[in-house]
């Protein structure tokens, strides 16, 4: 039982180094099982086909960015701070991921959306939910400013599909460039997209 | 010859459909030569490989984009006004793909960006350098404005990169959730990211 957990932790490691290097499509059953060095048989015992084992692998990827996301836009720094590190700390993953294997891969979300959403509905469907949780993370976390009135948006939740957009986009040309430093034009087109005030000065402590 | 010209024409035409469908990566030379109707002789009459196809389907796919963007950017309208229009016809276009197929097929070269970026860098270069005409191209229209002290940025070339990468951002979510009614917040978006101001009532006429 130890054993075959262990192969099925290696699967999707082995799915997801992949997936991040060359794509979804390309990806065949075979083998994932040879970079994970499992029988093939492994495979169909704890995945029911290789649209199940993406889904595995986004999952996964979400559950550790959404931990990262909600640590940092849940902490106690003012509520545009809090933006501002998400997008630092997103810069700073596409350098380590570029230091590690050469080249920007990117947001994994993006990519599987463009590359397979027209073909797979449970994959669309499931990043969809994903996209949607960081648009409504970004959401409450722009709420607060407005309610601070350090932002001039009304329409907070169309903002943040807005942010959540330029940051994607921008992912997206750190990807092709290699570059992740063109993550920085982030934090200063996010400002400009939620009208962001500059900050007052505490009124007194 | 006439007759080989059409075969060329006939996998250019495929390989564009299901390169739209399907991604690259899955694709194979059989199933693009029997989607075009031709023998498989004829691919490698006109194409050295896959990638070579690859590389002709993106330059004719920009040959198209670029002389509609250049219709609408260097239009008589206001700076301002032609990057609406821009913005329309791209939702537009998105519009009329989605009921001739069924789904938002997004941006070609946002789509293999994402896709096949890290594997071909002959591909890479390219979407590079079609990603820099889009920028310098919207970058003129910006620094218009400028001149005409309709909007605020001063670093345009920076302004542009933003915008494109907005407009980018936003054709995936309209890809994700097929809708290219998404594409609808790329106006007032840009016009944020700018920093534009109203537009002034002309003095006189």
């Amino acid at each position: 039982m130890g054993r075959s957990s262990d192969a099925r932790e290696k699967i999707l490691s082995a799915a997801r180094s992949l997936i991040e290097l060359r794509g979804y499509s390309a990806l065949g059953v075979a083998e994932i099982c040879k970079a994970a060095g499992v029988p093939k048989g492994s495979f169909y015992y704890f995945f029911e086909s290789k649209e199940a084992l993406a889904l595995a692998v986004i999952d996964e990827h979400w559950a550790a960015q959404r931990e990262g996301w909600t640590r940092v836009l849940n902490g106690d720094a003012r509520p545009l701070e809090r933006l501002r590190r998400l997008f630092e700390e997103t810069e700073t993953a596409q350098r380590v991921g570029q230091q590690s294997c050469g080249t920007v891969s990117g947001c994994m979300f993006g990519n599987l959306t463009l590359e397979m959403s027209n073909q797979t509905e449970a994959v669309r469907g499931r990043l969809q939910e994903i996209f949607e949780s960081q648009v409504e993370m970004v959401d409450s976390v722009i709420a607060e400013a407005a309610e601070r009135d350090e932002v001039t948006v009304t329409d907070t939740r169309e903002a943040a599909r807005s942010v959540v957009a330029q940051l994607e986009g921008q992912v997206l040309f750190a990807k092709l460039y290699n570059n992740a430093s063109r993550l920085g034009a982030v934090w200063p087109n996010c400002m400009a997209l939620l009208g962001a005030r500059a900050p007052r000065a505490p009124v007194d402590a």
